[in-house]
This record gives structure tokens, sequence and C-alpha cells, in this order.
């Protein structure tokens, strides 16, 4: 039997302080003289209630020493308890949706995937909006702390193959995950800070600014427009794509750059593979555009620059709508939404690192075949990669093809058609943002589809963001057997 | 420094017996008074001469110790070689297509594909006709003998889990694979005769039954009419529906059945896992189609056993435009066709007992995960499947999605809109045959590719005939240094 009360009483508390948030939006809302400041007030309340009431239950709780189980419990609920209450706004307040669409908002927002079904978001009052914001911008820290503090240990997804980096001497996984949620704060913070003063800088409003930049640190791609970026200035689009990518590099190499070494970020393969994937993409698109089509030069490139950055980091904003760009752009954008950018960023999806290594397996898979004799161990930034990293990669890349087949199957029964359903459980499962086609792509919009849907992409955004192993291991047998 | 004498003398062996099977359809033309018969004698002649000459020239070739890199060359070179000569008579002779074109209908008939780029089939000469089905047929046993006497060997993409099966105790590769093209030759000629009897017997006349038989038993799917399967009986179906069911089971199963062995077949849980699934998506499909439309209930289960059997098996007729039968539908299609049938049959595509294999290894993660002190290893059929052949499946699937995902951007990149594009890399590399969309569709035809995706697609054809890894060794610089 698992002793769930530690795992109750962690996520109360961050229930609790979700609640006290929510103070932020009713005081911006009360500032704007908003009436929708009182509907957050009344979820701040219940809020607060329901968490306070969920720690005191079980304060009698050890702390000391979360097991495995426990661990992954409290991963996985924190994903799904969070949402729950992170929709109150939406349902109670502006936009007044229904509980399923409010959900949906909440769990795209703290999985940074940035999916919406709101419309007329200039409409929406301030709160609301900030809101969005705002738990796009805890998800992503959240998201950063639980892949260096949680998931290497529990070893998921060869995210072992980090566990000797930076904070893996501490003992405990509490501790640890507190160090690292101060230090990594710290540098997010500053990341924040920096991104509202550029955006202002060029010609954003305070509120804009400090809401685009709490959803593109987080590569999140919530915006305060229906058309995204596509109202703002040419020199926004080159600031949100800085910004992007920075959000996309490992954040513990920024830790270390405050301690005064920066010769671990230059050293990280996994960064220089993903900026060179990254000007591949950028540059083979501009390429093709500028001689598929005609016209302003410039603008193809700031557009494909823009664009690319924000899908393949899982942002998810749109400048313009691509999906009119063409056969291999609209191919591109699709593909690129599988890959995503470093592990310990922001970012979600395979990632890039994943990539390095499944390259590494085939390689060696070659080498095998035509030795069979030798012994061909694979490599990553030249230290070998043991089998069991490796079949936890490959075990993971298994999982992420067979759990979208699964979506999108599921999805086409409820009636989406092909498009919709394959791209929809795509950008679900890699918590991008935007699919393709007329209704859920860069132009669209995930409202029209039918609730049946909304949840099911409410869960794939969770096993996504999770890595998929960790939630899937929830539904083992002998998971529950102890 | 590989001898490639061995090599040259096998092939050119089998071009010169190409050559010579050429003169079946000469007859055949000869015999129906078509002048196209003076084509296939020139085409025969060409094809003889070159064929001797290779062999000829390599004939102090010492055929008794096959090294593996020889054995790899000889089957890639193979499929490469004999598709360049069996294009002659499509080039030469009618439908007079260009060369790109005549190429590729001899790729996709070889590796028994099925994808045409001719049209107004029904006015072609009865000779190129019955060329088209001869060389799926000759593509399909020729598979069943690679599969069989080389991949396990060359522990190619976890081939190497039926290495204890049937033939394993001979020791040459030669010898071997002389002997289970013998044994495998009397089942598929069985199979083959049964099969014309039966759409005989069901109202097709001796031709048409001759040239669908031998595409049906190879799983390849070329047909006589450009709306394939349409204008046959429902009998027919039924009859194909069958045949294409028992071609893709394990053919040394049979084997071991006509030596009095009848267990082995009913033991096989590749054989169970296969029948499962094609039933369930046959059930689950027509219970879709009854429920979301009305009519003729009897032909709806029909035409959703027929096509769906084609597209699983990747044999690739088709009965119906199943692009109209709504989303769900339409994407498993999709999704089917990437599973495939039995190793050791004339299937292509994953097969299923990879996806055995891959749900293992994802169960074995999972136990993995939350009992990191365990040892777990994944069962096939009860026995223990070691790291090697685990890594060597995953390394095929990560290599299959990578190839398919690359095939994609270059499709796409020739200017094929998103769809045909991806479905047309899958269908290829899958060797199905018919894509999705209104271009490359059940009712489509490949004639309107650029000459540029005709190459890709045949390289496609060519790699995912040969298990992928057969081929990419070739490309690993370690191969040639010895």
């Amino acid at each position: 039997m698992i002793d769930l009360r530690p795992v109750g009483y962690i996520i109360g508390l961050l229930v609790g302080v979700l609640g006290v948030t929510m103070l932020v939006p009713f005081g911006v809302d009360f500032a704007y003289g908003n009436p929708d400041a009182g509907n957050f007030a009344l979820s701040a309340m219940i809020t607060v209630v329901a968490g306070s009431l969920m720690a005191l239950a079980t304060a009698n709780a050890s702390l000391n020493t979360l097991t495995i189980q426990q661990t992954f419990l409290l991963t996985t609920l924190s994903w799904l308890v969070l949402p729950i209450f992170g929709a109150l706004p939406f349902w109670l307040g502006e936009p007044n949706a229904t509980y399923t669409d409010a959900f949906f908002e909440a769990m795209s927002g703290l999985t940074t995937t940035g999916s919406t079904v709101f419309t007329q978001l200039h409409t929406l009052p301030e709160g609301t909006l900030l809101w969005r914001g705002l738990m796009q911008w805890f998800g992503g820290v959240g998201i950063i702390v639980v892949a260096m503090a949680f998931l290497p240990t529990l070893k998921v997804g060869g995210m072992q193959i980090f566990r000797s980096e930076g904070f893996d001497t501490i003992g405990k996984v509490l501790p640890r995950a507190a160090e690292i949620a101060t230090s990594i704060s710290i540098v997010y913070l500053v990341l924040t800070i920096t991104c509202i003063a550029s955006y202002g800088a060029v010609g954003m409003d305070l509120f804009d600014a400090t809401v685009h930049a709490l959803t593109t640190v987080a590569t999140g791609g919530f915006a305060n427009y229906d058309d995204s970026f596509a109202g703002f200035s040419d020199a926004t689009e080159y600031v949100a794509t800085t910004f992007m990518i920075l959000a996309s590099l490992p954040f513990i190499r920024y830790v270390q750059m405050l301690n005064g070494s920066t010769k671990p970020l230059f050293k990280d393969s996994q960064v220089w593979a993903f900026l060179g994937f990254w000007a591949f993409l950028v540059i083979s698109m501009a390429a093709y555009r500028y001689f598929n089509a005609s016209g302003d030069t410039a603008g193809t490139f700031r557009q494909t620059l823009f664009n690319v950055t924000s899908i393949l980091t899982g942002t998810g904003y749109a400048s313009a709508d691509y999906g009119v760009w063409g056969a291999f752009p609209v191919m591109l954008f699709f593909l690129m939404g599988l890959v995503g950018g470093c592990a310990g960023s922001t970012c979600c999806s395979i990632k890039i690192f994943r990539f390095q290594l499944l390259v590494a397996a085939i390689r060696s898979q070659i080498q095998k075949i035509h030795s069979p004799n030798g012994v061909f161990t694979p490599r990553y930034q030249g230290r070998r990669v043991g089998e069991d990293i490796m079949s936890s990669v490959t075990g993971f890349f298994v999982a992420f093809m067979l759990t979208l087949a699964t979506l999108a199957v599921i999805l086409g029964m409820l009636g989406l058609d092909a498009v919709t359903a394959i791209t929809g459980a795509a950008t679900a499962l890699a918590n991008v943002g935007p699919g393709l086609g007329h209704q859920i792509g860069p132009t669209g919009n995930f409202a029209g589809l039918p609730d049946a849907a909304k949840w099911v992409l409410s869960a794939a955004m969770l096993i996504g963001r999770l890595e998929l192993m960790a939630v899937y291991v929830l539904f083992s047998f002998a998971f529950w057997r102890h």
C-alpha cells in the first residue's frame, strides 16, 4: 500500500499557492476596474480553502523519504489537480467558458502547450489574460524542476543521462528539488524581466509585454490576440525569437554561468545540435520560400525565422498563416514540432538529445550488422551510453509514436478529419500549440472541437508534458502492489 | 577489399533467369496475336545476354563462402539490378513508358508494392499485364527466401529472433538458401494454383485469374484494371481476402504442415496476434461504418473486410474508394499500412512481431521505472528476448520512422502536397501500394507525380522491402574497409 499522505500534503500546498497566485490577476482586474475581479477573489478563496484542507488532512505525513511510487504520483497528480483549480477563473468568470473549455485552457497553460479554445481574446479582461500567462509561466518553471530533480532519478525516457549533471550529489529528492527550484527560479525570473523590458523597448505596452514575456520564456505560446503575433512590429518578432531560443537551452547551464562557468554551455552537444538544426531549418525554409515565391524577402526571412523558432521550441506563436506557405514548409512545420528543444529547458516534445541518441543507436546497429563480432557502444558527448539508457530512450520514442497513433485514431473516431486528428494529437502530445488544417492551424482555434476531443487532447498534453512514462507507470498493476 | 565476383556471378544468373522468364509473356502475346510480343523477345535477348556476360565475367568466383559483406551486397544489388532489366518490356514495348515510369513499375513489382504509374490498364496487351504479375510473384517468393535465409543471419531488424526456426541447422548461406527456396517454392506454387482455380470458380476468366492470383499470393496488388477489384463480383472479394490472409502467414509453417506438423502454426504467437489485430480492425471499422451510414450492410461488411485485408497485408487492391469512408476509417487505413503481416511471409512494413516486441519493450521499461532494482526481460512466445534482439527491433522502428519523415520532407520539397508526400512515403516504404488523397489514393495513380518523386519512391520501396538496415549498411564507411 502506498502512503498517499505526503503526496496529498505537497499537492495541497501547491494548490494553496495557486490560489494565492490568483490574487495577482484579482489585483490587476481591480486596478483596471474590471468587474471580473470578484470572480478571481472567489476562485482564489475556493482554491486556497481546498488546498489547505488537503494539506491539513495529510499534515502528519513524513516528507523525509519520498518513495519512487510517491514521487511518480506526486508528479502526475500535480499536473492533473492544478488545472482543475486553475480552470475556475475561466469558468466562474470571464469568458464564462464551459468547464470543459476552462479545463482545456488551464491544462494547455500549465503544460505550456498554448492551444486555446478562447476567441475574441482582446475583449477579455486583463486579469483573465494575465492568468493564462501566469499558468504557463508556473508550468514552465515547474517542468524544469521536475525534469532536473525527479525524472533523472526516476529513469524516465533516458533522462538518467543527465544524472551526473549539476545537482546530482545531493541525496534526497525533496531538498534537491527545493535547491534546484531556487537556482532555476532566479535565472527564470531574470530572463522574464529582461524579456518584459525588451518587449517594452520595441513598443509593446507594459501589460502585453508582461503577459507575452511570461508565455515566451515558458515556450508556452498563449497570446493576448486571436492573430497571435501578427499584429506586432517586426522588431517584436526578433525579440520573441531571441527569448524563445534562450528558453530552449538547458537552464542548468545558465545557473553554471551565474556561478562563473561558461564552459559547460559551450561544451554541451545538445545545445549545438539544437542550434544547428534550428539554423538548418530556418535557412532551408527561407531559401525554399525565396525561390518559390517573390516579393518582400526581408519579410520572408523574418517570418520564417519567427514561426520556425516558435514551432521548433514548442512555443506556438504565429505571425503568419504558414499553412499556406506550400507543401514543403507545411510538412516541415509538422515534423519540427516533434523535435523540440533541449532537456532541462521549458521545451517539450521528443527533444534534441533523444534524436542524438537515436541516431547513435542506429549507427551502432549498422556497425553490429556488418561486424557481428565487434562491440559497439553508442556515445553521447564522448562518453559511452549504457544499454539501460539506450533502451530507455528508444522505449520513449516507441511509446511516443504508438501513443500518437492511438490518439489520432481516437480523435478520428470522434469525428475529426484526418489532418486535424493527426496534427491535433501531435501538437498536444508534443505540447506545441497549433496544429495544421483550417480548423486548428496557425490561424484557427480549438474551440470548435467536440468536448470529448478536448478531454482527449487535455490528457495528451499531460502525458506528453510528463514524458509519457511518468504517467504510464501509474497504469501498471505492479506499481500499486507494494 | 570485398571480392565482388560471387555477387556479380549470382546476380548475373538471376538476370539471366529474369530474361528467360520474359519468354512467358512473349509466348502469351504471341498466342493472343499481340504485336508487342516482339518487344518481349527483344527485352529477353538483351537481358539474357547482359546476365550471361555478367556471369561469365565473374565465373571464377568461389561460391562456397559468402561473407557477410557479400551477402548484403547480393541482397541489395539483386533488388536494384533486376528492376533495371525488368523495366525493359515496359520501355521498349507497351505502354512505351518513359524509362522512369518503366523502372518505377518494375521496382513496384519486384518489391511487391503495387503502386502503378500505368493507366488504361485494360488496353494494355496481355503480355504486359502478365509481366507485371510475374514480377510481383517472383519478388514475393524472393523476399521469403531472403527473409528466411539471409536476414536472420545478418541480424537485420530483429529477424535473428527467427534463427532457431526451421532451417537454422544447416551451415552455409547458399546451400541453405537453395533448400529454403525449394520448400517455399512448392508451397508458394500450390497456393498460387489453388488461388487461380478459386478465382476461376467465382467467375474470373483464366487470364485475369492467373495474373490476379500471382499478385494476390505475393501480397503485391497489381491489378489488370484501373479500378482494381471494383469491377469483380462479391465472391471474388472473399476469395481474394482468403488468399491475402494465407499469404500473410509465415510460410515456414506451411512447410512444416506439409511435413505433417500443424502444431507450429497454431502455436505461433505472431499468427494469433496478426489474425486478432485483423479481426479487430475489420469489426471496429465495419461497426463504425454501420452506425455512421445507412444502406447495404452486407456490402459494408464485405467492402470493409476486403479493403482492410488488402491494406493491412500490404497488397494494395481496392474495391471501393475508402478515402470517402470518413475520418476514422481513413486514419485507420493510413496506420494499418504501417503494421503489415507476419515475418517470413510476402508481407512488408514493420510487421506484427516487431509490434509485439515493441510493446514488450515498453512494458519492461515501465517495470524498470517503478522497480529500478528488479531485472525485467521482455518475452516473446514465452522465451526471454535478449538486449541484442530488442535493440535491433527498436533500432529498426526508429530507422523506419526517421526514414519516413526524411522521405516525406524530400517529397514535400519536390512539390507534393503534405498528404500525398506523407502517405506516399509511407506506402512506398511499407510496400503497400495506394496512398491517401485525391492523387495517389485508392482511386488514384502515381502517374502524375514528378519524375524525381518517382525515383525517390522507387528508392523507398527498395529500402523498405529489404528492411532498411540491409541497405543502410552499404552506406557505412566501415563496411567497405576490410
